[in-house]
């Protein structure tokens, strides 16, 4: 009985997942506003009453498209923040993978980025908890810092944060695809540079922000 | 001849004046897409052609609006820049105004958002100019810094960058809303923290974040 529960269980999560795939396809494809869920459903011969058996609105199904992109994006990254390298050292991987993860999946798409705009105006609990696993990814980071002494500061939770916030520029969907237009500056290395002294890195050689390119 | 011919100009600039003021109210009042040049020449009772003669297209009246929204944000931001005060403690004043400022005249508007997001998409040169003339007024803090040995960086006009781009968060105007839903911070005190020691504030005297609030 557990053995066919199980089964039927799994079966209910390839379906949900077939839903998200579809729906993510058509929403690059034609744009979140444009894409209903008959369409998702007829696509994937089903009816729109299956579709909702397993989400109650486009939104919902939004919610999981947007959570399974910043998923991958959560898992490309927390690899970096386990990984074994001198803390600042990480501090930059991280930074420059979290900047090309979401140039990838977000610059310059419109439909990706009416997508987000949705996200962020109707399910800002589901950014919000995007933005508070990736402070916990830095924040990770920070306290081997703090370990091995390459970092000193004294709230790693706070540090955490305004790492994250000052790399907006890198990482914001849509700031990205602005800046890419041509912004004045900085370049990641040199907002990483700032940062790492942000975070009392080589206090003591005085380090040096790079020149201007 | 030559007080006539300032006369003239004069009252075109009056006229161009009149017509940036009601095309703002109707952005505001029924959004940019909304509000057509026929709109705003009847308000003012003249014809389209004649608002066209001033601007060729509703593009740069958008453009004219934005600008002067951004030049308003500018000349309260010179006088503090232009300040007497401590660089840190004049910084820490520039980032709260930057931020007041932007989210007295944004916060939430979405007729505003829209008028912004028209100026990123079509404009991106007049923000681009905004952006510049943000970066030189922290430039001249930091110059202000480095002359009284407060700050210590070898590249002012890069540094100026890294601080302007670390408070993204708290002046553009669709972040400052999205983050106004609840966002993990940090808040604006915690962020100049760091920002000053990015800049090597205080370095002898090992300056430590905020506890979290």
């Amino acid at each position: 009985m557990i053995v066919a529960s199980l089964s039927a269980d799994e079966r209910a999560c390839e379906t949900r997942e077939r839903i998200v795939t579809q729906a993510e396809q058509y929403f690059r494809q034609f744009g979140y506003q444009k894409t209903t869920v008959a369409d998702i459903a007829r696509a994937l011969r089903m009816s729109p009453a299956n579709v909702y058996r397993f989400f109650d609105s486009k939104k919902a199904i939004n919610e999981a498209v947007a959570s399974r992109l910043m998923g991958e994006v959560e898992a490309e990254l927390a690899v970096i923040a386990a990984g074994t390298e001198a803390p600042p050292e990480r501090l930059r991987r991280f930074a420059r993978a979290m900047h090309q993860a979401n140039a990838k999946r977000y610059m310059g798409d419109r439909f990706m980025h009416e997508m987000v705009a949705v996200a962020l105006d109707e399910s800002w609990n589901v950014v919000h908890g995007h933005i508070m696993r990736l402070d916990a990814l830095v924040g990770g980071i920070i306290a081997d810092g703090l370990r091995s002494g390459d970092f000193s500061v004294q709230n790693p939770a706070v540090a955490s944060r305004c790492v994250h916030a000052s790399l907006v520029k890198f990482c914001h969907p849509m700031i990205l695809s602005q800046c890419a237009k041509g912004d004045p500056g900085p370049d990641l290395d040199s907002m990483v540079d700032f940062i790492l002294r942000g975070l009392g890195a080589g206090t003591a050689t005085a380090p040096a922000l790079r020149p201007a390119s």
